[in-house]
């Protein structure tokens, strides 16, 4: 029984400053945080990858890139600049891998399909920029729930679907149990990833219900809700996967309330039902 | 362009009672509905049954049986009981199809497969039943955001996992717009369940957001939203369905108006993006 292998999602705790959240990571003994470029930005990128490295914290992600499907040119043009902005702050902060949610549908299109290919074809310009820098890209799908306004890869086979046409150091896959729980061919997918090394990233979140207004900020704890994180901690693990588990949490009232009681929180949830 | 093929399902517009429902179908030419137990039983099952019969209105389904997931062993045999009485009273309508809304996990179980398999279980139990009174279940997938607490059967390629265990005049499914749009291997799923004739009803609702608190009433009105309808009902056309076309909202905001006008509005609706 070790947190060795977890890690705190910045978002987890997002009371906490950067400051702060470092303090609590090493009285708490937690090895690793995924950071957010908004609050990395705000306490300062140069800083922050100072304050990570002088505690000896593991940056296990950037989250994130993404938003990848806009069809208005000049808008593609911001987003890509955008994620090449991503990319060399990743590398600024040392993680070699930067989560990317894929993106929504324009408004008023109804193309699942052609959001989907203009994906693949941002893929194509960043993979290699990324990879240039030490940085792969992991393709997160979203729950299906989120299909029109925020991801219109919804699957984990999209996800790999996306991420094999292009080589493995410079994109692969997020897995996060809260969009993948659901879905029975999910396991085989794993297992397709990691025999393609893609597994770029492992997160956790419980699902509970019922579900808040916007389906945003309801990520249940560890433990709380439907989800067997052991099964699921097997299935990539099987596939080879042995690096960092990440703690992903959007929730209102965990962010009510004291911040390091809930890193501590998560920390023990995650000996109790993930190790 | 015609509403030949239009069913209203009564849930769309619940704030009319059966006879007005009766009497605005006959005035916009609606030549079918979609039948619901409740508000079946307050007006009276027979008096129902004579007033759509008397009116030449088709009932195209009725909605719903199913919740079959129960470990407890009386509470199981209540629901079969329940789903035996559904049958009878679809019989009674003279509909022959009953939706089954299979049921969320019990509980504090984490078991996905295991409740899938209870469903599987009793199907086998009320096929032959059904059959024997002229009426077939159609198992309906419903949106991964139901998977705990709704109904465990999440894709058309699960549900169609189960039904095909059955004869397909025992078993079959329901294709719904609104659960299945994201998913990008219902296509091919839907031929599948072509083939073995297995489409027993095919219902729209159009995805809009932000998603409301609990996700359940929040189904756009036609055209609102983010689904190709015309798109849809070709893949079940395709696959040689030529049945009625149920639209069926769970809207607040469509309830909250005058029902006769929401009826209007959904055959003109349904006239100008399913036709």
């Amino acid at each position: 029984m070790s947190l060795a292998r977890f890690s705190i999602n910045q978002m987890t705790v997002k009371q906490l400053s950067l400051p702060e959240l470092v303090d609590a990571c090493r009285e708490l003994g937690v090895p690793g945080v995924g950071l957010w470029r908004e609050p990395v930005r705000a306490h300062g990128l140069e800083a922050t990858a100072a304050l990570v490295r002088d505690a000896g914290l593991a940056v296990t992600t950037l989250c994130r890139g993404g938003f990848l499907t806009a069809t208005d040119p000049a808008e593609r043009a911001r987003a890509l600049d955008d994620n090449r902005a991503a990319v060399d702050e990743a590398a600024t902060l040392g993680t070699d891998t930067l989560v990317l949610v894929s993106g929504g549908l324009p408004a008023g299109s109804k193309d699942l399909h052609g959001a989907r290919e203009r994906i693949a074809d941002a893929l194509g310009e960043l993979g290699p920029y990324a990879a240039a820098r030490g940085v792969r890209l992991a393709v997160e799908p979203l729950h299906p729930m989120y299909a029109a306004d925020r991801c219109v890869v919804s699957t984990l086979a999209q996800a790999l679907d996306l991420a094999e046409r292009f080589p493995a150091e410079q994109v692969g896959v997020t897995v996060d149990t809260y969009h993948l729980w659901w879905d029975d061919t999910a396991p085989a997918q794993i297992a397709r990833a990691g025999a393609s090394g893609r597994i770029h990233s492992f997160q956790l979140a419980d699902w509970t219900t019922p579900l808040p207004e916007g389906v945003l900020n309801g990520r249940g704890q560890i433990g709380d809700g439907a989800i067997d994180m052991r099964e699921w901690r097997s299935y990539v693990e099987k596939a080879g996967y042995d690096g960092p588990i990440e703690v992903e949490l959007f929730n209102d009232a965990l962010w009510a309330r004291d911040g390091r009681e809930v890193l501590a929180e998560t920390a023990q949830r995650f000996l109790a039902h993930a190790v």
